[in-house]
């Protein structure tokens, strides 16, 4: 029987040789490859061009023991994959007549007439089977080759998608024997990188030649670290207590800068809390301008602890909806502790919310000074019995400033619930 | 002389081809080269694995003219590109005694002492023009190999693309001989995609076959949809005045649903017509919870034309904060065209804007009901003069529709504007 351990993903389509589209069927099948224990060695994106196709797919073929290609199984002069694939394997293709009758089917579904163009979908190589498209015309191909499989798949993520968990999967878990990819994550926010990597290093490193050897990858965005865990094999009652340990081993060490080891974002985090004690939480923005609010409310059932926020992009704002005295105001100016402390206490007062959140600052590229330069942002959090306030100097453009002084008002506000929680 | 017209991509990098890491040098690497007039004839991902990386190398060097390669130029057993470009084109490798200075004094100015394994960085292709990397210690190299150019490049983004943009670009230029890409792009609100394809296909499909070619890519995302139009060539007198009158001919065609044909976004556009009437816009928003604020103060300046905004998430906040009154909550549900116009109306005078934009919507996945269901989204504009409401039936998951009822509201605002404009 073939094993399938190594993979090659040829993605078809000079569409995706442009600025304008970028190939995501790859990582979905890298995704999916992965967690069943099979290596992707390789991924291109090749050309409508029949010579190209045919060379990269004997390169492929002769490397590793499966090919999955994506897209050019239309029913255009373009659409090449079926026949050059049929070629290089030498096989013959012949008119599938229960095919094309249920391609015609299907238009007659729509009340269409097929086009005759649609007649090249119903060529199938010889010894193929098909795999239904539940969303299109275009079927995929399973094709056995000695002991290695081709498989040919649609390019539009909405079809191709649904054929690979309904009719592919299943026949390469039977072929991968089991072997899968196990996962954890751990986040952690207002951490920098070099940090994290500094504690995580000699943990992570020793974690790599264990008796179940783990990858560990860092991936990092605005003010947000994520530690992402995976072990191979075919024993789950070996290997997730041994991810589980190095979980638990890594996030000892980060202490509480880990927001997560369970997969929850920050605001299911947030959430999570809020609804465990009843209270709810309410947002007053200038420079992040709705975007906590936004995050907060991504959470489905956030209405279950979100009441609702102010916007207060112009001074008057923060004077009218948010009761920020002018005084303070004009002696410390918009950015400054006061008047974020005044901003989180005057929206929790005024939305009569348990938890009140702040966020002022410079997002830039214009209204910054030498005393508050661009990338200056106070987070304040008023919680039933305090309020914390701290100052930020952030990096970067207008929108990585932005997106940083969102997390870092809702791990602050984490923060401080962990802190203020009732008796 | 060499003539550059076709180029390769390698990214070169095991941690590629797993689901965490995407490869967007190549996309970006693309679109630089498509403005020269360079064609990608294919881009692949290849592990750090010294035999495969040798392999892909030749068959590039094989098929096009220039083959840049990224990642791998780091100093650990890893990166592997140097002594693999070297072994492949024969050229021996020796260290390059000034460049090993520079190295070395890199560390030094950071107070640190360089590890030998730095020393690898220094080893330099017989024949190769180094390429200074303003931002890390990896060089870049240039290599002329006959007719053909290799070009290694580091891995990391901001190291990689000032390298580009300085050093590459310009020799590229002169041996691409002036060939350049020229574009233009037609942003739509609110059409759907099919409509879009059926008035725009036949005149494209002409443009496509005229004196000066032009191709058109269309993209779409929940509400708006973008017309990509490009011809090349080295003539500007020539090519500029025929993408004009293309992009003319599809925007009157198209007529009022173009928002943009100047490359700007729609919330810049929202922005410019209340900006040069001296107008100011607020919000009040439910379903979308600060997203639609969030999006026009992603406009740099939007604090000329911005007030702020409240997010009414829980029902008291849209009688509090915005004087909808209860009766009508109670009579049609928070999800109607007489609480959205309330809405509307009450932002605009409470937070005294000339403006006021309302949405109020269920975004699910729960909160549907048969009468309305999941992606009923209310939308309503108050301008000086008149209010206007509209009721959307949205499909796809949650972020989807808050997504499309962020495009709905925008391109309502600037709907409304047009139509209330000041004598």
């Amino acid at each position: 029987m073939t094993t399938v351990r190594s993979a090659e993903i040829l993605a078809v389509g000079t569409e995706l040789l442009t600025p304008f589209r970028l190939d995501t069927n790859s990582l979905y099948l890298t995704r999916q490859l992965n967690d069943l224990g099979i290596d992707v060695r390789s991924k291109s994106v090749v050309p409508d061009d029949a010579d190209e196709l045919a060379h990269r797919l004997m390169v492929a073929l002769d490397r590793v023991d499966l090919v999955i290609t994506t897209g050019g199984l239309g029913p255009t002069a373009d659409d090449i994959t079926r026949d050059v694939v049929a070629r290089v394997l030498g096989l013959s293709l012949a008119e599938d007549a229960a095919l094309l009758e249920h391609i015609r089917a299907r238009f007659e579904r729509r009340g269409m007439t097929m086009p005759e163009t649609n007649r090249r979908q119903a060529m199938v190589p010889a010894g193929a089977r098909l795999l239904d498209n539940a969303r299109g015309t275009a079927p995929g191909l399973w094709i056995a080759d000695g002991t290695r499989v081709i498989v040919l798949l649609p390019g539009p993520p909405r079809e191709m998608q649904p054929m690979f968990e309904t009719l592919v999967r299943p026949e390469l878990e039977k072929l991968s024997q089991g072997r899968k990819v196990f996962r954890r994550v751990i986040r952690i926010a207002l951490r920098a990188e070099s940090q994290v990597e500094e504690i995580a290093h000699p943990i992570y490193s020793r974690l790599a030649h264990g008796s179940v050897p783990i990858e560990t990858t860092i991936l990092g965005a605005p003010g947000w670290i994520e530690l992402h865990l995976s072990a191979r094999g075919d024993q789950e009652s070996v290997i997730s207590p041994a991810l589980d340990a190095g979980v638990s081993e890594l996030a000892a060490a980060l202490g509480s800068s880990v927001v997560s080891i369970d997969g929850r974002s920050l605001e299911e985090v947030v959430g999570g809390i809020l609804l465990s004690r009843g209270w709810r939480i309410a947002t007053a923005e200038s420079c992040t301008g709705g975007l906590v609010a936004g995050r907060l409310t991504d959470v489905s059932g956030s209405s279950g602890w979100f009441v609702g926020g102010v916007v207060a992009y112009a001074n008057e704002i923060k004077l009218e909806s948010l009761d920020v005295p002018a005084a303070l105001i004009d002696e410390h100016g918009a950015v400054s502790e006061p008047v974020g402390r005044a901003m989180a206490e005057g929206v929790r007062q005024r939305l009569r919310a348990d938890v009140g959140v702040a966020v002022t600052g410079i997002a830039g590229p214009t209204g910054g000074s030498p005393q508050k330069p661009v990338g200056t942002v106070v987070v304040a959090v008023a919680t039933p019995h305090r309020t914390t306030v701290r100052t930020f100097n952030l990096g970067g453009d207008r929108p990585t400033i932005r997106q940083h002084s969102v997390v870092a008002a809702l791990e602050l506000v984490r923060r401080a619930l962990l802190a203020d929680a009732p008796a």
